[in-house]
């Protein structure tokens, strides 16, 4: 006897989202294909539409999870540098579906208009604010711009995920690797350290100015 | 009357490349299509095939001609992180073709085998003893991991041209706009100068242990 599992809307939404993530990152924004997500999601396509409209909102309902998540790892993960960039690339690391997809947005956009401008200059405005109260702290230069080292912090994070080729032909291993793990979080550790004594002592020479 | 314009041969390999450059930028790798490169160059297709054999033997002489180049920024451009980091950024910026073909190909091969592995290591090998001569001279910090360092500032100096949308929405500007180059110029002075005063440092008090 076949019983009929009963229909849970959560989890369907919940796995649509899981296969839209995945065929963006297969095949980018412009390459993805709603029906092979409802496929891959084992969803009809009505019910698919029902819940995200198009594929531009399966996008929207995408970029709103991550936001979330990444504003979780603002407020609740470590609060000095040295401690939370090893924080973030471990995120990042567990999260290529997300930095492909940027990748993807990136090649075919470039640095066009791209979906949630509004959401993602807010969420980079949270992180903006983390950024300038470690300055204020001395935990990272304060004579530095700002919105330039919050770039290079994404960069550092980042870049190794996004480029695993040039991770691997420089250190011999794949970002997602235990052995390059160790020592990327051993390294940026050590980078954060080497940015916040000189933070330090120019608050220090400051104070005794 | 009409004159026939003298064949040039070295020209139109020349036109060839740029052109395959430009399409291998469009559309990847695997996108790209020898027919499409052809009519672009305005050369025909069995030129193309005599130079350069088929759609690897594009990529190989590419790859060819931009490790010479970086081989000759490392060689004749300025020894010191401090002027090198700026000098770097500005010529990644204008060679946006050539980190999108990069682009493409992290998503089309992600951490596999790439064409040229051997040139490329080689290439590699030689920014890598540029790294440890910098750290050996004070210049960059001695402590950290030379092949971690490379894979940073080579993150510092493409990223922002990689993804030129985060860069506008972190910066307000496009990564080629003067107003960012200015920026990112001065920064990256400054970060490097904040590396090196620590390599310094921590090379003073060993000197004096």
């Amino acid at each position: 006897m076949v019983t009929q599992r009963p229909r849970d809307p959560h989890r369907t939404r919940r796995r649509i989202l899981a296969a839209a993530l995945q065929e963006f990152s297969a095949r980018g924004f412009a390459g993805a294909r709603v029906d092979r997500i409802a496929r891959r999601a084992r969803a009809n396509k009505r019910m698919l539409y029902h819940y995200f409209r198009d594929k531009e909102g399966l996008f929207r309902a995408i970029l709103r999870l991550k936001l979330a998540e990444r504003s979780v790892w603002l407020a609740r993960g470590p609060g000095d540098p040295e401690r939370s960039l090893p924080y973030w690339f471990e995120r990042i690391v567990n999260d290529v579906d997300w930095v492909r997809l940027m990748q993807w947005e990136a090649l075919e956009v470039g640095g066009g208009a791209v979906i949630g401008e509004v959401e993602r200059r807010a969420a980079l405005a949270r992180s903006l604010d983390w950024v300038r109260a470690r300055q204020a702290e001395g935990r990272l230069p304060r004579a530095l711009d700002s919105r330039q080292l919050l770039l290079a912090l994404a960069s550092l994070t980042t870049f190794p995920v996004a480029f695993p080729q040039f991770t691997r032909l420089v250190t011999g291993h794949l970002p997602g690797a235990v052995a390059f793990h160790r020592k990327r979080v051993e390294f940026l550790r050590g980078f954060a350290r080497t940015l916040a004594a000189n933070g330090a002592r120019r608050r220090a020479s400051e104070l005794h100015a």
